[in-house]
């Protein structure tokens, strides 16, 4: 198979290799049975990597992403480990506290926030929200009067693989007018957030997203604003097949850039989330059907028995290239089209760009599906095509 | 506002527009209080709908498409009214006998099943299969040994608004040969099926489609084929702002069509999904936000508590317009970015193709979404960004 495995990437010089060990998770996924697409995760391989991250961000706070994954085992680790959480919604809010997080621990970081929500997670003790446009400064002025803000801008500079879209954020003229916006409505406007893009390789790519909103804190301060937290958002790397810095030197070298722009910050907030646990996550699933569909054809098809709306919706326009392990690794490959087991004809993994596979490959035969721990089971549809959602186990 | 409305539309002399009342709907969500975003579903309207394809599809029987919307209230209302299924997995085939179907009146669609499942419908009673390819053949001969199956066909030519891709079918040559494999196996192969793509929206545009199956139904009887079966699968459009043509013409037209090709075939199916309770559904939500990103954007952007992942993934490349209505139609309107309250980035509903809304319009307002009864509640993820799943109730 010629699908790249972590472990046999030549190292260069310059960055260290992300070669992490899912030995623990093959191992397990050997000798177990599943009677349907599973998620298994690591929670060990979770703690390991936020001790790697934590060792480069010094005294930044890692608010883990809780959108990521959500696994209650996943989250009561990280409490104990005395992470800080960053919540999506009221019901990421109530999955942390129920796994023992503090409310000064969790920032509720989703921009658009309905009034109830934001009324809610202010009764139960959470101060501090993020923003990005008047309207919302006013609903959080309403509902958690004198909390404390963040303004999220727009960052047009990403040389991250998956740079994201503007919805966002707002921009320079925009964030500085939002600070005096929220001292207006008497909340406390802390500082700024950013997102550097999703899975941003090296730490040296943040360099001009940095320089942006450097510039933007430099020039907030001097309109006089008393500046104190800075929250760098996500965009840590997961190993999907291309090169990534090893996650120490990672975060050090994202914090050395933010130190020389920023200077002393007295709260930095990190948010990985991918980059915290998705090399913790190995799915297991099975292939359901090989096909041609004309003596013609040069590719074959496999259809596997999770698809896009049952876990794997991040290969959306083939974005994320997962690594496949199959019994016949090894063997003899051939290029496949890759798709679900679902009725839906959008529902194809990667056909643009078709995959590599054994052509041993047949119907039974078992598929992992490696580092897979980051946004694959809540995004799983409730019963698409009377599928069931994917099952997640942590061991 | 400039959405425009089902009645709205001007009727042309040749085609009759769809002009469904959604007053039941409308005056059902009017009064009723949600807590979060719903998908109501009028069941007199599917029937009305069921009644209506049923005039013009003659003695083809309505195998109801479960996956667009598999809800108890719907599959219910249709075994009372004697129709038939089309099931993607056992989980359908389950839901369809829970609600008093017969097997014989269930056809398990899924070109691509799991052994276990295919063993387990056999067991159930249920009779026919589909296939495109030896292996699943295999699979069905051995797990469900004698069954009829009928083999799908890939179709090149479609003049539908969204042609499907190559996932499912095989080419002529190869369908002709498994009619062999399936006999040398001891399966029974009945005929043929294809899908001339989703939302045909006038018979007519099944011209071209229907010449190509019609040659390769003559040229497997040249062979000494006896094919008893036709399924004629899906493609009835539902409307989402453009014409298409009244239900019951459209049936009769398709099926004068099929006659004119095939001649008399002891049993034809026919598989609508949206066409059928599409029109049935309406989704309640509200604006959480409204905001520019700079002052110099001329487009507005707002944030609906329902997005991409959690009811409305048939957004996905802006391929569905869903119609809104707002407690501000009818006021002067601006175009608007419309996206979803994730903090997922690729949560934008419309963005290539700005919306017209009502400027007026503000965080808290109701908005109610029209013809969303299909592709919608089963598609939304489980527990994305802790969001819970999109609600359904049937009135």
């Amino acid at each position: 198979m010629t699908v790249q495995h972590a472990g046999a990437v030549a190292p260069s010089q310059s960055l260290a290799v992300r070669a992490f060990d899912s030995s623990r998770l093959e191992a397990f996924c050997a000798t177990a049975e599943f009677d349907r697409p599973t998620l298994v995760l690591d929670v060990d391989r979770v703690e390991a990597q936020y001790h790697a991250l934590k060792a480069g961000l010094g005294h930044a706070d890692i608010h883990y992403a809780v959108k990521a994954n959500p696994h209650p085992a996943i989250l009561g680790r990280l409490v104990r480990l005395g992470a800080h959480f960053d919540a999506a919604s009221r019901g990421e809010i109530e999955m942390c506290l129920a796994q023992g997080a503090q409310p000064h621990q969790i920032s509720y970081g989703n921009t658009i926030k309905r009034v109830v929500d934001i009324a809610w997670a202010h009764q139960a003790g959470i101060t501090l929200f993020a923003a990005d446009a008047e309207e919302e400064l006013e609903k959080i002025a309403e509902h958690a009067p004198g909390a404390q803000v963040y303004i999220r801008v727009i960052v047009e500079v990403s040389m991250a693989d998956w740079p994201l879209t503007r919805k966002f954020g707002c921009d320079r003229d925009t964030a500085l007018r939002l600070l005096d916006t929220a001292k207006a409505l008497g909340l406390d406007p802390v500082g700024f957030s950013f997102h550097v893009g999703s899975q941003t390789r090296k730490a040296e790519m943040w360099r001009p997203t940095l320089d942006a909103v450097g510039q933007l804190w430099a020039d907030a301060k001097a309109a006089g604003h008393e500046l104190t937290m800075l929250n760098i958002g996500g965009g840590f790397p997961a190993f999907y097949g291309e090169e990534i810095q090893a996650p120490t030197d990672y975060a050090a070298g994202v914090m050395a850039m933010v130190t020389e722009r920023f200077g002393h910050v007295p709260r930095v907030m990190a948010e990985p989330g991918r980059g915290l646990v998705a090399e913790a996550g190995m799915i297991v699933a099975e292939v359901v059907l090989t096909s041609k569909k004309s003596d013609r054809d040069l590719h074959r098809w496999v259809y596997l028995s999770i698809g896009r709306f049952s876990g794997l919706a991040e290969t959306e326009g083939e974005a994320i290239r997962y690594q496949f392990v199959t019994p016949h690794d090894g063997e003899a490959t051939g290029p496949c089209i890759v798709a679900g087991p679902s009725c839906d004809s959008a529902d194809v993994l990667y056909e643009k760009r078709p995959m590599q596979l054994p052509l041993a490959l047949k119907a039974g035969d078992r598929v992992l599906i490696r580092n897979t721990g980051a946004y694959t089971s809540t995004y799983s549809s409730v019963c698409f095509n009377g599928f069931p959602p994917l099952e997640a186990v942590a061991i």
